[in-house]
């Protein structure tokens, strides 16, 4: 029997705070793609994220992991790069090489060097005692670079004036640097850019607070 | 005066043992792209990175940096990405959506999951005494996954038989492995496509010892 997987509802697997997680209700909610969400604990019982169930869903025992089309998609930019391509609406993504190298770089000086140090299984090594000054350190350290690199970027938003995956980085770095008592002052380029996303209704829907595993919900 | 920046050698900013340098210089190889190669010594008197001539260069005081087409463009992926469209020759990431993730995922499994962890400021910052135990830890972590992640996708390389980017990303990280004692023997499927890319001149010549500011050259 030939199945149109695209009558069929996406699935998220998503935890409320993990930021890689926001970066794809971002990119979802950009595009307009309705979908199931599912909760995964990454903190009760050692991490739901590291059941059996979950490991055959995606092997890196990491959310955010996106079922649609019929195949299983992890990894956030992988999931964003797919959806730009698949969903043309709202581009996240510049077609001028040059362009998109620029917004890429932004991207990766988030996704590659700031996010992974400051993830949960990091700071769970780290242990209780140290995470906070350790959060706080790497985030500040990132910020102080990526400030640097946005002033020769930015317009409105990261890269120009138009919302790319840059800025679906962005936004859930700075919620961890406000989570992390890092001093926002240092940053007013950071700062700006982060305010004017987040009055987008896309970015507020795909909030942590807004979601259903949230407390705060 | 019109100046056809096609027509003056790309410049590219690296270290020898920097291995989102390799994954770059791997690409520019297979691409069959002529470059300047200027040394970075991220080592010595604190890290040339840090100078204030290559901070003008890269804000994010990060090598790799390659000056191409009268830019300057940091990030290793976000590097390849663009040649991967300039210099379509050996393409590095497949046409199609769908393969194009499973390519991603593979390469960010790397590039976000494991060699920012144990990239060298976080094991300066970590320290001598335990940065040994810091990098063999993170590196095992990340390989396990990442052998059952592949066991889905691989076929002679990373994703099938072509090299990808995700191929660009692994060789590095198990020379990385290597240097800190990993027990390559758990990860048979790993090392039998390092193996296999090893074998690729655009691989060898790229190596770590190869480069003008090794030791070993």
């Amino acid at each position: 029997m030939y199945i149109d997987y695209r009558l069929k509802q996406p699935i998220l697997y998503s935890y409320f705070r993990s930021s890689c997680s926001w970066r794809v209700r971002i990119a979802l909610a950009l595009k307009g793609i309705e979908y199931e969400y599912r909760p995964v604990n990454l903190i009760k019982a050692g991490g739901e994220q590291h059941s059996e169930n979950f490991k055959n869903l995606n092997p890196l025992e990491k959310v955010p992991a996106l079922v649609i089309n019929g195949h299983t998609l992890t990894q956030s930019l992988a999931i964003i790069n797919y959806l730009d391509e698949e969903y043309p609406q709202n581009k996240l993504l510049p077609v001028d090489p040059l362009m998109k190298a620029q917004v890429n770089i932004v991207a990766n000086a988030i996704a590659c060097d700031i996010q992974p140090i400051q993830n949960l299984v990091v700071l769970q090594y780290v242990g209780d005692e140290k995470k906070a000054e350790w959060g706080k350190y790497w985030i500040t350290k990132g910020f102080t670079g990526l400030e640097k690199l946005l002033s020769t970027t930015a317009g409105k938003y990261c890269v120009g004036d138009s919302v790319t995956v840059a800025d679906l980085c962005l936004v859930p770095q700075v919620y961890n640097a406000n989570r992390f008592k890092v001093d926002m002052a240092e940053f007013p380029l950071i700062s700006r850019i982060n305010q004017a996303l987040c009055q987008l209704e896309a970015f507020q829907i795909s909030h942590p607070d807004n979601q259903p595993d949230s407390p705060q919900h």
